[in-house]
Order: structure tokens, then C-alpha cells, then sequence
């Protein structure tokens, strides 16, 4: 059977797997996560034991989890495609770099903000939790602003699962109501108001939502937990 | 010109890259950068906007930043050393999660006691920043402790860079005094004692220490910022 994608929401990092498997246009299925559901599910564990998305099901029946590897599983499947590099090559380096940047400095900027969403309101660590993730995220958002000055894309010159990935996690800083991205990097949310009129990303969305989503790729539809479950390599 | 490794000290996470150079047996340089010092060099920002550690400065000229990029690129150097793997095959898609987990999630688990640790005695912050990252770490030591039982490395059945990035930060937990390791976790103490027998690690330590270093691969010696910076490329 054709490879799960095991996406979360609301607004997880899983939107540049959505948007790199449209990219990819080989058939795949979704399954649906609720990252803020109470009682994690015991299903979901049996494929990612931190529980946390996103999740591939490959299709020999093991789970590939982590980012950065489901991207770059993505991108090997068809090269030509030029979601990805091949091995040995400048492009592969770079796209490396970049996508270690964004899984490591700028993914876990948001996090301090990510432990105070989470805190009562009114607990002191709030604000100075807050300030880190101000501080660490405008870091990011500078750099990536100025390293897309005079470039398209964030790496060679074509999208990538970088892009992907990017769109999928700057949002975080609005989110979190930590930035005014328009006003604060008016032209990395240039670049952002770009992809998002990108027919991959419009799905990604739509799926997000819950609501009707046209595949401009192969997407077969969602499967739920339950059938799934049978598939698992023991 | 052979590639020329900056390596961060004390304890930075740039050790995994010393230890791969030296088991990838190619030529290579290394170039000390003290990440405490009060002010930062002027010259290293030309290798690395971030001032951050590891960097490699390729034979093009160019730097590549992000130990993830930086210890793959060591594996693509010669895959028959087996510190890495072929492109779409499974133990490649294995090698990227595992160590984007050790560049992700275990790495992050340390930066609220990093931030704690640069705070003023007395702080109201220190114990909850403290907190956290025993809490985060914890979860990093047990998940590698069930995933190494039965198993001798981490990816495979040999060594690789993986191996090489996990014995550079594994040591955090006690250096930041948040755990006693062989106490807690005596399976992963195992492991990673059997890696601080290896003749490259020992050599990593050495270089670190700044004390005599006998290199098992082709270390070519150390080599100075004002030496370097001609290398650049434009
Ligand atoms: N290192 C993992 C981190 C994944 C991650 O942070 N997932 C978040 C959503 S963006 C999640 O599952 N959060 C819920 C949780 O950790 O319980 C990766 O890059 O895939
Ligand atoms: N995402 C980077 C992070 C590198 C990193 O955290 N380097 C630390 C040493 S382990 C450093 O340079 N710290 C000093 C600083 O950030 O100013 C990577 O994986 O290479």
C-alpha cells in the first residue's frame, strides 16, 4: 500500500510533509492527529513512541518519524522532481544546512512560548518564557529574511522540502502572537504570501481546516487509526 | 586545501565532527574557537553569521554550517567507511531520524539549563530552567537507552556518525550536573563507555583538553583564524 503520513494539528510541523508529498505527486494517504487531544491515543504510539507528529508509514509497514527524515525520504523518491538532491552534491549539503536550521535554532525558538501556552495564566515564568522565544525567533526570522535577499527559494533554484518545511513552522510567530511578520520582515513575508498561493500549501490548509481540499498531487484520502493499525511490520 | 573543521570548547556539540573526521581517515585541519569567550571574533562571523559551532570549511572555500549537514557530508565522503549510508535506502532514512532526534529533541532538552547556567546566582528562573531540562533530558536517555538494548550501535551494525554526535552531547547531563548517568541510565553508561575507548574519541578529548593528541586518521594539525581567512571564498 502507498505510504501514511501521520500530520498534526492544530498547526504543526507536519504541513511541509503535506505540502512535499503534493510536491512530490506520488500517491499517498493522510491520518489525522489531535495533538491537543487529552488522552493521547495507544494507537498512535505503536508508530511513534514520543508520540508526536509528523509520522511516515513507509511501505514495507515501519514508521519513519522525525521531520527532517520523512523530508528527505520524500525528495530521494524521485529526484527529478527537485524537492531534494542527490548525495554528494553541493545542493545536498546546502539543503542539509538548511533544513537542520529550521528543524534545530528555529523550531526550538518557539518552544519556550510553546511551555508558557501551556502554563496557568498568571504564572511569572509566562512573561520571561515569552521573552526567550521573542528573542531566539527574531534571530531566526532575520536570518532567514536576509539569507532569501536577491534568491527565490531557499535553497538552489527551485522549492524544496525547505520551503515546505519553512511555510509550514513561520507561522508560529503569529500563533503565538509574538510577531506582526508584514510589518516587522516585509519582505520574507514576501516570500511566505508567495508560497502560500502555492496549490500545495492552499491543500495543506484545507486540510488542516477540515475542509474540502483539492490534491493537485496524489492524495487517496484519510485513513483512520483503526484500519491502519493491521498494516504495522510487527 | 583539506577541509578545516572549527570546533567549539569547552564540551561543544562540535566533538561528533572531530570524531568523524577521524574515522572517515581523510586529511583534515582543525581550528580552535573558545565559544566563552567575552567577545566574539570578527573573523569567525565571516565562517559563521550564527558564531555558532561546528562549521566546515570545504575545499571550494565555502563554509558549511550545522553539524547535521556537516557530519553527513564527512559520510558522503566515503561510504564505504560505513559511517553513513547510500541515498534511498533504509539505513539512510534510519541515520536522518536518528540523528535529526539527537539534533532536535536530546540537543534542545540541554538549552534551558544552558540558559540557567549563564544566569546570576540566586535567580528565581535557575530551578524551573533546571527543571525543564532534566525533565526533557530524562526522556532523551531513556528513549536511547530501549533503543540501544540489543543493539550495539545506534543505526546498523557499525559505527557511524550518529554514534560519533550522541558521545559529544550524551556527557551534558553530567557537565550541567543534572544526572549521575551510571547510576540512572547503566545501559547507555555501558554504551558510552565503550565508545570512550575508541581510539578517536580519545583523540577528540585530547584536542579538546588541548593536551598531546594522537590522531588515528589524517590530522594535519591545527591551523589559525588569521591563517584561514584567505581561504575564503569571494
Ligand atoms: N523532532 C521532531 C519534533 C516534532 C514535533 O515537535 N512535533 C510537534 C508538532 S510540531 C508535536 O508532535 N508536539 C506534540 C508533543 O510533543 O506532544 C521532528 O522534527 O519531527
Ligand atoms: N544547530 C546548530 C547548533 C550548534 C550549537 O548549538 N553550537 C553551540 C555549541 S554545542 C554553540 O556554538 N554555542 C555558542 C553560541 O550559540 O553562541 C548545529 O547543530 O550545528
Amino acid at each position: 500500500m502507498e505510504p501514511v503520513l501521520f500530520y498534526g494539528v492544530p498547526h504543526g510541523c507536519s504541513f511541509g510533509s503535506i505540502v512535499a508529498l503534493e510536491w512530490l505527486g506520488q500517491p499517498y494517504r493522510l491520518s489525522r492527529i489531535d495533538m491537543l487531544a487529552k488522552s493521547k491515543s495507544n494507537i498512535y504510539a505503536r508508530f511513534n513512541s514520543k508520540q508526536q507528529t509528523p509520522t511516515l508509514l513507509l511501505e514495507n509497514g515501519k514508521p519513519l518519524s522525525e521531520s527532517f527524515a520523512i523530508l528527505q525520504n520524500i525528495a530521494a523518491r524521485d529526484l527529478t522532481r527537485k524537492l531534494g538532491f542527490a548525495q554528494g552534491t553541493e545542493g545536498h549539503d546546502r539543503l542539509n544546512q538548511m533544513l537542520a536550521y529550521l528543524h534545530t535554532s528555529f523550531h526550538s525558538a518557539f518552544a519556550p512560548a510553546w511551555t508558557a501556552f501551556k502554563l496557568m495564566e498568571g504564572d511569572p515564568a509566562i512573561q520571561l518564557l515569552r521573552d526567550l522565544a521573542r528573542e531566539k525567533a527574531a534571530e531566526g526570522y532575520s536570518f532567514l529574511q536576509s539569507h532569501l535577499s536577491g534568491r527565490e527559494w531557499l535553497v538552489g533554484e527551485n522549492k524544496t522540502i525547505a520551503d515546505a518545511y519553512l511555510i509550514g513552522i513561520a507561522r508560529w510567530g503569529e500563533d503565538l502572537q509574538l510577531f506582526d511578520l508584514k510589518r516587522e520582515y516585509p519582505e520574507l513575508y514576501g516570500y511566505l504570501h508567495k508560497l502560500e498561493a502555492d496549490k500545495a500549501v492552499i491543500f495543506a490548509h484545507a486540510i488542516e481546516d477540515g475542509k474540502p481540499a483539492v490534491s493537485s498531487g496524489q492524495f487517496l484520502g484519510h485513513i483512520g487509526l483503526d484500519d491502519i493499525a493491521p498494516r504495522l511490520a510487527a
